[in-house]
């Protein structure tokens, strides 16, 4: 049995060098579609995790993905899907649709468009029973039938469930079929899935993923469109989401130290272009390079918000440890607060407005003294929907920052939902920030 | 052209009787798939949690759904999409590949397939001009593609952000183009596309939010599992996100009165098994329900945060119009700062801990009394990773609450990520407020 495996995977070796020169991204091996089969997901009771999962497992054994699709539990249209996948490729993965009832029909499908009876697995019977037993209970018959497989399967024993997965491998045609629930599917990916497709490849991959903050999506990709084009091996993928954005390197070589020499001199020609707008790479968040660019520096620091009534703090406190310099949070919408709380001067709020440099400036310095902090960060804007003017409108924010004695500011303009506008302030507040301590000592 | 699409809306009533009768969901009057084009939903990069909202709501016009896929942004294999969903269905919903970059090609795509030119659409121009304007930038050539659309469309206005979806009706097929991002997306549909579905059918559809806190997902479905399950008309649908859950009730009539008629009885029942948990309708929120009461009754209110650090603050502030009632907020993590600003007890903290009931009254009348406030509202907690004990493990959080002279608190909890215990411990910090100003006057 081991053999013949051993000899299928040298069939799909052949195999992959055929379906190299069919794809359209340089460098990858092969080709997979995911068929998330169930009810559930695609009435959309829940939200189908396990594709996510699976497609960024796969990217990162360069197997590519052109095509997910969703199916209920209907035989004739997992038939269908299974069909038009097993065209377009070679690997199929599905997930769910081997729970105990009538509905679930995966495997049973699967079996029928392989032609292949289904066989008791004498393992998953013994495993089942042992389940069951924990419970006082026998094997249920709905249950019993998940220890059937299509003739001639590889099974992927299920630890944390009833339901054992398997691999089809019929004349070069691989199915791998995988349980629903997630606690179940990845798990059992890693640790059964995952050694069977390392012996479809040679290469190591590895990806680093740089962070970009203070640029929006389009003005990134402007700066870095022809490396994300041009990109082989090691590929380049830009992602944005709210005020940040990534660019995922890629690399796939025989070993580790190649993947790491591929990737440098694409990370460095980023770098070159985007500059510090380059924040941190792989799991930094900007709270976190603040953190401890301000733990290295010994730097202390308070902060005082109006529009963004908060979010900063609560945002530099989602790092653990930080109150070894994060001292108080301030959180004064009111004049009557800023006043009070930070010293702002009524001349001030009367001449310049809450919403100044002015009152932003002395919000900054005011935290920072009463605080006793090496450094007071302050927010002050208009964040909507309504109190905008021609003069100040909706998305006008002022950002304070006192360090060491001096005090500086910045003004940012951004549109959007209050929402948005608090969240984008938010990032702008900790990204001046972060731009002023680089500068320090 | 109104009288061109209302004519063509008779055509597509006529085959919905058609797709009736091929309909495997009695009562369904419509077939319907869902693409998302997007390489970083295809490869996971991001989860695709569009999908699962569009289906949802889908469901509620009774609009069948057989089939979701998701497609990079690449025009050969959207082409192939297309062309297989049309074979399948006569509504076609794609979301994503409407940014700014030359990546994003749907809607060029969707004209080749259709075979119509791409035309400027003045209001969008407008509107991105004036987008652009508030950040004194000029529209770049990348955001202009984005008010270009299929000759012939109906466009989607999007209010929060550059790229408007549209709708095209070709041949009696309809594609329904959304963008990408869900915070522009769950918009859209509610106010552009919903009127337009409404169209279709001769029945008034008319949904009803009942949104719930304080209770798991399970505990929810438990307490309303039959009611869920027996729902035909009208039909009921949970939906869970972190701490919040919701009940949609959507009833199908001839007239808007039939349908409130339909979902009373039905809402009911529904409040009478979740009681006080059901904090609100449609488009409250926490943070709306509190402010409304807090206006109402007269009361205002300061915060002290420690674990959550801002987030509570943040959440209440996030209501426009909150400063007539929130005076200000204290971010107060170190003991020192609990100490200074609030004036809780050294001995209380060395006594107690900081995170302890005592503790957290302390914070509550402090924020209270220092800010001249009738309602006071703290928390205390271990949000982890670190930090834990036998005795107060990570996840353990007190809140504490001072009204008009009064103090109470409510020890909770929870479990999961640093962010996820955060978060949890804010909504449960302002469902305590929330359950207390019921009883009040």
């Amino acid at each position: 049995m081991f053999y013949i495996i051993l000899f299928c995977f040298d069939i799909i070796k052949v195999m992959m060098f055929i379906a190299l020169s069919k794809s359209d991204h340089g460098g990858l091996n092969m080709n997979a579609e995911i068929i998330a089969v169930g009810t559930e997901i695609l009435l959309g009771d829940i939200v189908n995790t396990n594709s996510q999962f699976l497609a960024r497992r796969l990217a990162d054994f360069g197997i590519s993905l052109f095509h997910q699709s969703v199916v209920g539990d209907n035989e004739e249209r997992l038939t269908e899907e299974l069909s038009e996948a097993f065209k377009r490729c070679a690997l199929v993965i599905t997930t769910g649709g081997l729970g105990p009832t009538t509905d679930d029909i995966t495997k049973e499908t699967a079996a029928k468009f392989f032609k292949k009876p289904l066989v008791l697995d004498d393992a998953s019977l013994k495993n089942l029973e042992r389940i069951f037993s924990r419970q006082n209970r026998p094997v249920s018959e709905g249950n019993l039938k998940q220890a059937y497989f299509p003739e001639g399967s590889k099974i992927l024993p299920n630890d944390n469930g009833t339901a054992p997965g398997c691999i089809i491998n019929e004349n070069n045609n691989i199915l791998i079929i995988l349980p629903g629930p997630p606690r179940e599917v990845y798990p059992m990916f890693e640790n059964h899935v995952v050694p069977f497709l390392k012996t479809l490849t040679d290469n190591v991959i590895l990806s680093k993923v740089l962070r970009v903050v203070g640029l929006g999506e389009s003005l990134m990709a402007a700066e870095v469109q022809d490396i994300i084009e041009n990109s082989i091996n090691p590929t380049v993928a830009p992602y944005a989401k709210q005020g940040e954005s990534t660019l995922r390197i890629t690399a796939r070589a025989k070993n580790q130290e190649e993947c790491l020499e591929l990737i440098k001199p694409v990370e460095e020609k980023i770098r070159e272009r985007l500059g510090v707008s380059v924040y941190g790479t792989n799991d930094a968040s900007i709270e976190s390079v603040i953190a401890e660019m301000l733990m290295a520096k010994n730097l202390t620091i308070a902060t005082a918000e109006s529009c963004t009534g908060g979010m900063a703090a609560a945002k530099l406190i989602n790092y653990p440890g930080i109150s070894r310099v994060f001292m108080e949070g301030a959180v004064t919408y009111s004049n009557q607060s800023k006043i009070k709380r930070l010293g702002v001067k009524p001349e001030t709020l009367e001449k310049f407005g809450a919403v100044s440099a002015e009152t932003a400036l002395e919000m900054a310095e005011g935290i920072a003294k009463t605080a006793g902090t090496d450094i007071g960060l302050s927010t002050t804007g208009i964040a909507g929907p309504d109190g905008g003017t021609e003069e100040k409108p909706v998305g006008l924010v002022y950002i304070g920052l006192y360090i060491n004695g001096t005090v500086k500011f910045k003004k940012f303009n951004t549109s959007g939902t209050r929402d948005m506008i608090r969240n984008r302030a938010t990032i702008a507040a900790l990204d001046f920030l972060r731009k002023e301590l680089i500068n320090i000592e």
